[in-house]
């Protein structure tokens, strides 16, 4: 079974509510560029690289059923500038958001308002599959850097957050690699960090894990280090909300105390990210802004309250991991580099592995 | 206020349901034995030296009511016996188990079974008075360290699990040294892991902070270390089951990835422990049998699922954390010494702080 996050065909969009998973499966329709702000807003769907497609198809929708009239430009730049703030941290909308604008204004010299938004609408249907196709070349890239390490053997990876179908256009990254080294037949287990505070490992790596039959073990958070240390993990893959021009990466809260755990266990640590989620405008992760979330999402779950009342709370959502603890490399559609040699890799300067 | 988290008088003894805190305050009556093994293997007691006085009160009880008959040494055995059973990790009863037996077989030679009943009580309630004074003095030892290397300015301190009033006799020991710094008016803010997969921090810890007013910040477990990097953490201290001789010390699950996490960031890490939870019959962390617990902790919270069904489970409930991670030292009542000095301290070859 592949698990279909996002249902997509010319003029409609549904998508899989991860709210309410794993418990129950319901596709959401999504029919304006209003529903998506809001099905990102309230995490019905997450992972950067899912965000910034759903929030394109769901301009795609509005587009098929006319939307814009006679200046689809303006109507296109101000759902891109609202679709980008739902969710700041993740690039990824950002990145689509200035390709795309860039594309329609350079369409509307030529192009009538009718040419124009189909013009938009084969861009952002193209962009669809092209992630997908990215990320089972990171699939493919990052099993083979990692079983170049172990020649022969079958290889025990741990993950954090969710990276899977359910959190980018299809296939996953971090969790692609999982899925390629499971093709291969060389995957030995997978163990998935619950992820609090908003369980997207138990609630959505586990219910990938499950459908797809890899053998997986779920673990809190707080029992990565004694995993490494007693379960014999082979090496660390994570995904990314922003990669920047050192190598430095905003990922999920925990991932920079997993970069750390993993450095003192000697276990390489890699991020796999689509270029798309790496972002060279910023020199370091020092200007990445941090999201912080409401206190809620520790102090209850499913509406259910399960901290003492009245206890202040801090909840970023993300930390960012220095480039100098990712270890193994960093994992994308072109190759695995070193922190180092990302920048020159994305602007063609190096071609790896 | 100060919590009562047990409530003892001469023949009658009273916990705090601990799981159902926060939300509610139900003291539960411990009439026997048996009903304090059940209160420790299901957890409504937990904290290494609470289930050690609760454990040994039960047997009080059962001697006022005149149990053991004409043999209460075999009575004693027994009891003492069953109690260990309930938690194998946790030191404290197994040492109060061996020393109150040997106790009441010398006092056996002498007198006779009504004697016996009265001395054994005595014992008991004194062990019950003296733990707290421990504590109290863990509390301040562990102060004044941590202050003699902040002369003038309040501290920051990071905790994990509960060690509190609800952990112990009373006072507390990794929380009874927060408590001292607030008491010296020395306490800037204490930050607290919510500690999965059994929430002890969200649930206990924070409960004493709201109830004794600390000001107190509750996070995740795996924000531990963006809190170290960006919140100014003075130090982390942190409660133990058992410190073996080396001064490995097994505790909470998560203990040891944050005690990787402070040297990372330079961070002093103490632990704080009486010493009838160092186990000095065993030379290494290595010979420390950790206990597994239910998949069930973690799939679901107050029995409502919250991971995908049929994902498997690790559920380590301890770790170990190896001496040279306990960068600040192991406080003790009788004084904070390192993990190297540890063994000659407490067999009375050394005097430190």
């Amino acid at each position: 079974m592949t698990l279909e996050a996002i249902r997509y065909r010319s003029g409609s969009l549904q998508i899989l509510n991860q709210l309410l998973l794993p418990h129950q499966t319901v596709y959401d329709e999504i029919r304006s560029v209003q529903d998506a702000y809001e099905a990102i807003k309230s995490m019905k769907v997450r992972g950067a690289p899912a965000i910034a497609i759903v929030g394109c198809l769901s301009l795609a929708v509005e587009l098929r059923a006319g939307a814009g009239g006679d200046d689809p430009v303006t109507f296109i730049r101000e759902s891109l500038c609202h679709l980008t703030s739902a969710r700041p941290t993740a690039v990824n909308m950002g990145r689509a958001a200035r390709e795309l604008m860039e594309f329609a204004e350079n369409e509307s010299m030529e192009k009538n308002s009718e040419q124009l938004r189909e013009s938009v609408i084969t861009w952002i249907e193209e962009m669809l599959e092209r992630d997908v196709n990215d990320n089972k070349k990171i699939g493919n890239y990052g099993a083979q850097h990692i079983l170049s390490g172990v020649p022969r053997d079958s290889v025990t990876i741990l993950t954090h957050c969710n990276t899977g179908s359910l959190a980018t256009a299809g296939y996953g990254t971090a969790l692609g690699v999982v899925r390629s080294l499971h093709a291969l037949g060389r995957l030995k287990r997978m163990y998935c960090t619950e992820t609090r505070p908003y369980n997207q490992g138990a609630r959505l790596t586990a219910y990938e894990a499950v459908a797809e039959g890899f053998p997986a073990t779920l673990i809190t958070d707080s029992m990565a280090a004694l995993t490494m240390r007693e379960r014999g993990i082979t090496a660390v893959v994570v995904g990314a909300d922003r990669v920047v021009a050192n190598g430095d990466t905003a990922n999920k809260v925990g991932t920079y105390q997993l970069a750390i755990t993993a450095k003192h266990h000697g276990i390489p640590f890699y991020v796999a990210a689509p270029s798309t989620s790496c972002d060279l405008s910023l020199e370091s992760g020092r200007d990445i802004i941090i999201e912080v979330r409401p206190p809620e999402e520790l102090t209850s779950i499913n509406g259910v309250p399960i901290a003492a009342p009245g206890i202040e709370v801090w909840n970023p959502s993300f930390d960012v991991t220095p480039h100098q603890l990712i270890t193994g490399g960093i994992i994308t559609e072109l190759g695995v580099f070193l922190p180092s040699e990302l920048q020159a890799a994305l602007t063609g300067r190096l071609t790896a592995l």
